[in-house]
């Protein structure tokens, strides 16, 4: 017998259907003689009319408020999936993110869990019920209700299993793991059996929306094996890791791209404390984020330094660092929103040499112009022109051979 | 300066418009320099959109879980209001019926109030804040969510009143008073500047809508004085007083009627105890409410009963009774489903003779066949056959002279 701690998304209980179909799920698992506590997030839609309706009254909605509002869509879902498992004959007990003390700080819409008292939990589950948790949700010290902001049912699920020491975190969505890069660009990209904790963070920065990076971070710090699976499909997902002792030895595991960036750089810049400050200060103030950041010497005492934003705030930063060229005398103000940011991500380039140059020949065999590089321990990003980035994951993922699985990895398969 | 609770009803606060419209009503009385705070129900349609949803996975919803849900709609409703008040610059703060401890047994759908903590109201009241309160839900002491069951956001209001020791209560909903009878048919019904809490009582048990029962029973009980008002038109409403001093020395206040009740009567049964319970059981069984009950001695010691029924009920009620006179062997069943049932109602009535045989005069004079009579103190209740309702409603508002104010009245008006 296990404790197992289920999260399902919003597109699993979207509908009384797919409502009805977790709560089969659910009996099946639980005839195996297993615990299990569930967390769900709002139906898919509801959050979003929840969100219409408090913008029709306020274009920045109280930060208070707007979690009252918003945390009744996980409300609706607990209530509706225990009652599906009720009228099935099985056990259930719903509770709301402030009825089972899921304390956190009391940063309204964006809230971090401080603890979770689990007495309630702990007692249902020894009656031999199957407890459905409200995601996203909780209160602060004065009993104000907050929220977790994006993806914060992924939190909320993983802050669980690390209260209850449960054996398994499973997070249900609508991709059945995840996979060395995206399927529909490689075709034979590969399902990894497992992921450590640091690449998962690595590619979630890089667009693989499978899993928030606070709850894998969560996930990591306290030491929670989160599983990866489909609400939709059978299969074992990916598990994802802590410990890098149970990975493969293999140098990349994944590649990771998205095309939602633009290019920024100031060339002949001075050279002096500040610089980079005085660059990106502006951008910050105008609720510009920077991504990726690479600065180098130019010669004659100067630098040149690039980086990337998302592309919708483009035109906005590029009327901002025209302004900035201009105080700080830059010798000139490029910029390119065809790009394409690409990484390579594993672990186990720590231990492996000339991963990079590796990249860049194939890179350069294929033709493909490098603008940007920057690299990390784990993780070696480029950026390209955004023409060239399915031929550039395609060469990338055959010349690592991603998609042929090793003798290892054949061995963690299976739950 | 006065503390008012004021409490807005599902129409009310039905849509994105009608909420900015309740926020400004609000923003100009608390320029008035009062304190106020504010219970809503659900916004119009959104209880029933909630119960299509258990229902469809549940014929009889498990109580608890259905009170999880069905609680939802109005903390949706308090996060609205407190965003329209706080994006209008009117601090506010919203409440769930759990965060201010609104305290009930736990009797879920349909839970009593046992007490408030109104220490948080209290503090926001003195820092200048507009309390806006979440209306037919509470918690139980283990901690669970209940709701109050249908009217329940009155009796919300009235208790919040008794707790905070409020000034007044003011119920907005979509009549601007309590007529003398229902002006649809009558076309000089009257609005009532004043009604008491008996005469409320009985209209609403004769299906006057305007406030649920039991929160007229709890505003009675605990002295709160409570006006009902509308949303939609200025005015000064009707104002329930518990005291009748306070009231006109008239003997007839108002008539009520309806059309919705079936007669049932059991001819010539045994004069012997346990009758009444033998007849009044098996429908009490079925889950069939009985309204009016009369019994007369027949003659030869046999007696006779009749009694009401809501008309959906009347087939089954019949099927029920023909097995009950056979076993009773009553002389004779009758039924009638064509009737309807008319009361006067007045708290002078108590200290007026003659009112009952004016009452029956005035319908003799009008050629209205009496069916059945029954008496309270402060109410003569008939049963005629339907088609006459409507004269005999405006026979005796004119007899009465309803549509007359009187001086006291006058002098009462005005808030």
């Amino acid at each position: 017998m296990a404790l197992i701690i289920q999260k399902y998304g919003g597109t699993s209980v979207g509908s009384i259907a797919h409502i009805s179909a977790v709560a089969e799920k659910i009996i099946s698992l639980r005839a195996l003689g297993h615990q299990l506590v569930i967390v769900v997030s709002a139906m898919a839609g509801e959050t979003d009319r929840l969100v219409q309706l408090a913008q029709a009254l306020s274009a920045t909605p109280h930060p208070r408020e707007f979690d009252v509002l918003l945390s009744t869509g996980e409300q609706v879902a607990i209530a509706l999936l225990s009652l599906a498992l009720l009228s099935r004959g099985c056990a259930a007990c719903s509770y709301t993110g402030a009825q089972v003390h899921i304390r956190t700080d009391s940063a309204h819409n964006k809230a971090r869990i401080l603890g979770i008292d689990s007495t309630k939990i702990q007692a249902d589950l020894a009656a031999g019920k199957v407890v459905v948790v409200a995601g996203f949700q909780g209160k602060d010290d004065a009993g104000n209700i907050t929220t977790l902001g994006r993806g914060g049912s992924d939190t909320t699920a993983v802050a669980l299993a690390a209260a209850l020491n449960a054996d398994e975190c499973q997070v249900y969505t609508d991709v059945d793991g995840v996979y060395t890069t995206d399927p529909r660009v490689v075709a034979d990209a590969r399902k990894m059996p497992t992921v450590t904790v640091e690449e998962m963070l690595e590619m979630a920065s890089n667009g693989a929306k499978v899993m928030q990076s606070r709850a894998v971070e969560f996930a990591g710090r306290h030491n929670v094996p989160v599983r990866v699976l489909s609400s939709f499909q059978e299969g074992t997902g990916t598990l994802i890791v802590n410990n890098e002792a149970n990975m493969q030895h293999r140098a990349v595991s994944s590649i990771a791209f998205n095309r939602d960036e633009a290019k920024l750089a100031l060339h002949g810049i001075p050279d002096q404390p500040g610089v980079a400050a005085a660059i990106l200060t502006p951008l910050s103030d105008a609720h510009i984020e920077v991504d990726m950041i690479v600065q180098t010497m130019s010669g004659e005492g100067t630098i040149d330094l690039a980086f990337t934003v998302h592309k919708r705030d483009f035109a906005v930063a590029l009327i901002i660092l025209e302004d900035v060229a201009k105080a700080l005398k830059a010798k000139a103000l490029m910029s390119d929103q065809y790009v394409a940011k690409l990484a390579l991500i594993g672990v186990g380039m720590r231990s492996h040499a000339g991963i990079a140059s590796q990249m860049f020949q194939v890179l350069g065999r294929e033709g493909i112009n490098i603008q940007l590089i920057s690299t990390s321990e784990i993780k070696i990003t480029v950026i390209i022109h955004q023409k060239y980035v399915e031929q550039a994951v395609r060469a990338l993922h055959d010349a690592f051979q991603l998609a042929v699985e090793t003798e290892t990895e054949g061995a963690a398969e299976g739950c």
